[in-house]
């Protein structure tokens, strides 16, 4: 996917108006501009502003609900949340701001979220806390696209997960990833580019390993890890579908879909660090740690050991006033604007 | 390995009296008994009463403490435990019964436990905490086994993890496994057969991708799915050992040096079902997920989909009396026992 370079700054408004065109109310715009952006500059393009187009069709289509009014049931250290359909980051965004101030003053929680959508990078919210003092954990359910272990026909979702918490002059450590071997985005590119997968990632159509990628995206994805993620993708579904209250993957719409409600649930844990150990402690030993794994020594053709979070923030550190992105997003995004009666 | 089948309630007399002899209580002996002969009974041997030598070695050299006073400090829903460098599962079972009459009161809870040793499947405790009413966490640190993701020093235990719920008709789900692609113990098993081993599993000593069991056995084991495994690991670390205010896994002895306390680290969550949803609801909603991933289209010469911890269980059932286990299992604990003074 050829990348082109652009301003951040003019990106940001120019996200955040075509969601506003779409009754998005303005600070909400920008809160979910701001989360796509992120990613972006983290590298992550998968979950960047490639998305934001989606996002404005399912708005005018009246499968998203701009303006949610987002209930929140408390009992204890656990909120049950009602995202009344909203943008995903909205409804993330919110609760974990609920649960930074409920973990500030009990040590921790535990979030459950139904009635959402597509929140974008699951590692957004979880490196957002770790940056306020917080080790934290997030997932959230999606669209059927991996079939259980053995089995053909997609019933869970990607169901990617997070965890980050604070390390010194590493900033964070992030672990962000999807519970299926790759996204199917990464086989679709490769697809594209007439590349071989790797064996492990997905299943042609008839369920038989391919490295044919063309075969592949006819096909289900991979647990990562063999029935490891496939367990671990099923306790995904139970935290976002069935405790929340929610759908589970498989009852759910993919944002690629167009007639219903998406119907995606998210989880999120958090712990306050200072109510545990000395944070002072924690990031010294944190960093000291990561220096250690980082000078040890090399596979053959390995140049570095890398900390979980490392590239992403990186790449985020070069990129304060322009950002990659594909090509093409730039045009859709004007696209989507004009189809919304906007000239620009 | 050859198993033969063994009375189950003798087996756990004399595993009881084993541990007794080296001074653990008789309660406490008990409780570790019972846990590992669960473990056996599920198929799962290599938690089993396999480890049960092990166990008396380490107290008879002093470094478990088989008396442990285990304190635990709580701050909201927080609970930090220093285990005092007791056997794993006194020290674990202590915690889990604190977590469930917490999570009773205030819906959740997190548990960071330091200071304690192996503590058998992980999948034991969370089990236990679903078959009350529970969604439950648990992961361990352990012995370094693990290099960095691209590098060649076990720097990183095995670091397993189990998540379980309440499943209606299926009993429960449980989902027990390491974060490394393998066992080691499953590789020595293939080198004394002098079968292959996948590729993925682990390295040679030089780092190398190896299928010579032989070979693996002296280098280090590969994280389940690429960096995935390698971030989980470190997650696990950071709960059982930074949050812990205890050891990180390359500072850890493994059970099986013999020269210095463990210092491995536990974390548990746990919420209660009942505070999030109606219970009656939640199991029918899993039993009907549960029959619909089990009845989808099958991948060529997969003759059933399981759901986690279904194939345990259903070796469990079958266990009433007998239990299969390792032929040179009961002959090592009476040797044990021997050493220890009694004559049998």
């Amino acid at each position: 996917m050829a990348k082109v370079k652009v301003n951040k700054k003019e990106l940001f408004e120019l996200s955040s108006k075509l969601l506003a065109m779409y009754g998005v109310p303005e600070e909400d715009a920008r809160t979910v501009a701001a989360s796509l952006i992120d990613a972006d500059a983290r590298g992550i393009s998968s979950h960047g502003v490639v998305r934001l187009v989606q996002y404005a069709e399912r708005l005018k289509k009246g499968l998203v609900n701009p303006k949610p009014e987002i209930r929140t049931e408390r009992f204890g250290c656990l909120l049950s949340v009602d995202g009344d359909n909203g943008l995903g980051q909205i409804v993330a965004m919110r609760t974990l701001e609920k649960c930074m101030e409920l973990a500030l003053e009990i040590g921790g929680v535990f979030a459950f979220i139904r009635a959402s959508n597509h929140f974008g990078a699951a590692g957004y919210y979880t490196r957002m806390a770790a940056e306020r003092g917080y080790a934290a954990f997030a997932t959230s359910n999606a669209g059927p696209s991996v079939p259980p272990y053995g089995g053909i026909e997609p019933m869970l979702g990607t169901n990617p997960f997070s965890f980050s918490f604070p390390a010194g002059k590493y900033g964070d450590f992030t672990i962000d990833c999807a519970t299926s071997a790759a996204a199917k985005g990464k086989i679709r590119l490769y697809a594209r580019e007439g590349k071989e997968i790797p064996l492990g990632w997905a299943m042609d159509a008839d369920g038989n390993d391919t490295t044919d990628a063309a075969k592949a995206v006819l096909g289900g994805l991979l647990p990562m890890g063999w029935h490891k993620g496939y367990g671990l993708a099923m306790a995904t579904d139970v935290l976002c579908g069935l405790l929340s209250g929610g759908k589970l993957s498989h009852e759910s719409e993919s944002m690629y879909g167009c007639s219903a409600a998406a119907g995606t649930g998210h989880f999120f844990w958090l712990v306050r660090i200072d109510k545990l150990t000395d944070v002072k402690l924690f990031e010294a030993r944190a960093e000291a740690w990561f220096d250690e794994l980082k000078a040890s020594r090399r596979r053959p053709g390995v140049d570095e050991i890398l900390i979980p979070g490392e590239i992403e923030n990186r790449l985020f550190a070069k990129s304060e006033e322009t950002i990659e992105i594909p090509e093409s997003v730039v045009c859709d995004i004007k696209n989507a604007m004009c189809e919304g009666g906007c000239s620009i």
